[in-house]
């Protein structure tokens, strides 16, 4: 284990925290707020634990095998989020730091669930912070550190390969360095081009920079109790937009840019994300037709919410709680399914999603005709069978993790629809769930077990399990 | 495909259907009942459905491969029920076939999920019938043919790999028919010996016989509306304990009576499955212990639903849907857990759950050694590779079933507590679910698609579904 490396890239990650953290110390300062203080305080810390550990672990090998990949992303993680709870802390604004950590957490995955009781208690600095989160851990922070600072030959693929989801992540160009600079440089151009969206709609600048940061990490923290809701559909619908071409795999974006439309065009997962959003589109503005005003809202409504589930955003318009069982259904269903591989979606993933239903077809043939040997391919392109096997294992242990969780919670005096679709929803990184934990409810009364218990799953959900359970395991740590 | 061979054993097991009926006709004629000749038409129907099929059709060849052994099985147990269904239509004691059907094939698969609403309005032969089915459906009523019938030297191996639950399926001793009689015999000695045991316990002969079938096929069909809770602590405590036995893979007791001690008492999954037991009911004493007189009560409460639950039988002492959330949770679980493999539970079964965890271990250690080839092991045993990766096939098909039963069901009024643990209890073959379908609700409420649905969901829950499905695939029959 190289425990040099995993200081040093730990280190400098925290280094660019304390940098990340200055941008809502600005929105602070701006507004002329005390959370400044709070911002700037927790920069402190980032810059003294990141300085201390770059500047007295001295790397003297780069070599990076899978298990240090596994662990600095894991470490990486946590100490991220321990550090970026503080200005909740700090500032008063959430006093508990079980609870900091929680929405942090939430923030970090991208999960968007809330323990927040009220919204507009929030100063516009820590409120900044809290929606900025979702920007920084959508792409992957560790991905962004590798498009900044150069981090030398030592094979950091295995580290892109822990933070970035999806059964399969390979390089678009042959520099790690450069494929994780053209993510960003995607991700930051839709983000501009969101915000200016917004702000055409007429949509004031902070509240433009809240929602962008929510539909761009696919996040879904706001700053009203109702989401999305009162504004106005014009809002609604280029935020719709948004979330789905954020939930699209970014290296349809790059081939796109390349002039390569055939592949990008072609792309099995990016009909298969679409059809499943239109088809459960369809079926739910029929079904919740009789709730709305005319086809039209029916129709908006329909699309926002299943766009928000499917890309496991969060964001919503109106409390689909109250929606019909079929509707509540697909929804449940859809937060399972995910967005596309390479984006900043949660769920399974849908290239995942269809690795596990080849892997179905071919034992189906197999137990037909015994003798056969079938290949998986996706895309075209075969698959090998250590992914088939691995993706098939990952989805036993997210069902066994998805149970364990909701057995914790099933402890909680809530309803099983609460509880239940509660660990779904975190496991998932989705946000809301439904009952207690819908769209306009929260996380705020469960306790103190349960909430820590909630923190974990949604870390185990963002990183794809792997990465932290491996990283707990002491297997990891001894063997050489 | 050898379609002569198909129909031959199909129209065999008619036949054996017919006589089986002749035993509720026995009873509506001890008691003078009018459904007698309703039972005896359904004979009659069998009979010549049976006779038909294996005079008109001549086997030529008797060899079967796993394909003909999917649609023997498939096509036996879709005419068995559809011809078990007649006595409840004819004799007018519940004259929706649907509902027929669907409380038929409750049985054959020993569910126990119920769509009567007034268990008082059945005559005895028919209700006879009933549980009756859950004691031909648990052992495998195609194995029960094996062991009546000779039928050659055919490979009716893969016959019973059909049938038999469980992830490896294996000969006893060397000849097929042999061990069909063992198990058949051990079934027969077990039932005989609760039979007793009932009696002994003060509860009337009809009763006894009842509750036998109910516990022996773990199926769960009683006569009363609160199941088991009108009996004396005595009868549920016998009623616990063989409900434990029949969920034991009836490997161990030929182990036992071969006076194999060693291997029969170091099984792993006997371990598990009574560890699983112990520490459920334990967990659940503490839980409810409030609720009731004393700790000796909730001990019997506890321990009689954990086992009703885990061995997918599905009886009840109690309404457990009004037990704290934990509890529920905890049954939840153990639906889907089930019993051992070749004992007549249903759910995922022990060894299966055991082989995914292995399955998932192995991952683990890959990941971290990606050059490490891990072997997984099962009972000492080295496990194929096939058996592996066909399970985690299964358990993804499984988890797929499950999604589309629930999306089915959730169109239906009932809250998403009753639709989702309607799918996994019919799924599992349990019987109760919670919400409406809870141990003290029923299935009446839902609309004939739902139930058809369930029905299938059933079917698709005892074969393990590759069957069911294989059989359903035009590939199975067009290609040779």
């Amino acid at each position: 284990m190289n425990y040099r490396m995993i200081g040093n890239m730990v280190g400098r990650l925290l280094l660019l925290e304390a940098g990340l953290l200055l941008l809502p110390a600005l929105v602070s300062l701006i507004y002329r707020e005390a959370s400044l203080w709070a911002l700037l305080a927790a920069a402190g810390v980032a810059l003294l634990l990141g300085g201390a550990l770059t500047a007295l672990v001295r790397v003297r090998d780069k070599t990076i095998y899978a298990k240090e990949g596994f662990v600095i992303v894991s470490l990486s993680w946590i100490l991220l989020s321990a550090v970026g709870a503080l200005p909740f802390v700090l500032s008063g604004e959430m006093p508990s730091y079980v609870d900091a950590l929680f929405e942090t957490v939430s923030g970090f995955t991208t999960t968007g669930a809330s323990v927040a009781t009220d919204l507009y208690a929030f100063s516009h600095g820590v409120l900044f912070w809290r929606s900025f989160t979702h920007w920084i851990g959508g792409m992957g922070v560790l991905v962004l550190m590798m498009a900044l600072i150069p981090t030398g030959t030592g094979r950091t693929i295995h580290v892109m390969r822990a933070e970035v989801p999806g059964p399969i992540v390979g390089k678009l160009v042959p520099r790690l360095r450069d494929t994780a600079k053209i993510l960003y440089l995607i991700y930051l151009a839709l983000t501009v081009v969101e915000i200016i969206a917004l702000l055409c709609a007429g949509m004031p600048l902070f509240d433009s920079f809240i929602y962008t940061f929510g539909t761009a990490g696919t996040g879904g923290f706001g700053m009203h109790p109702d989401s999305v809701g009162s504004y106005g559909p014009a809002v609604q619908w280029i935020i719709t937009v948004f979330m789905l071409l954020f939930g699209v795999n970014f290296n349809i974006y790059y081939l796109l840019l390349i002039r390569s439309f055939r592949p990008a065009f072609t792309s099995r997962e990016l009909w298969l994300y679409l059809g499943v959003v239109l088809v459960s589109a369809g079926v739910i503005t029929a079904n919740v037709l009789p709730l709305y005003a005319g086809i039209d809202e029916a129709l908006r409504q329909a699309v926002f919410q299943v766009s928000s589930i499917v890309t496991t955003t969060g964001f919503a318009t109106t409390d689909f709680n109250l929606w019909p069982g079929l509707s509540k259904g697909i929804l449940l269903l859809l937060m399972f399914m995910g967005g596309c591989a390479g984006s900043t979606a949660g769920g399974l993933k849908m290239s995942r999603v269809m690795l596990l239903g080849k892997t179905v077809v071919r034992e189906l043939k197999r137990l037909v005709h015994p003798r056969s040997v079938g290949v998986v391919r996706l895309e075209g392109k075969r698959v090998e069978e250590e992914t088939v096997h691995s993706t098939a294992a990952y989805f036993i242990l997210y069902m066994a993790l998805l149970a364990v969780a909701f057995l914790v919670l099933s402890a909680e005096p809530f309803s099983l629809e609460t509880n239940l679709t509660a660990a779904i929803t975190c496991l998932n990184n989705v946000g809301p769930g439904l009952g207690d934990v819908g769209p306009m409810g929260g996380f705020a009364a469960y306790s103190v077990l349960s909430k820590v218990v909630l923190t974990l799953t949604m870390l185990l959900g963002r990183l794809e399990i792997y990465p932290l359970v491996l990283a707990l395991l002491p297997g990891t740590w001894t063997k050489e």
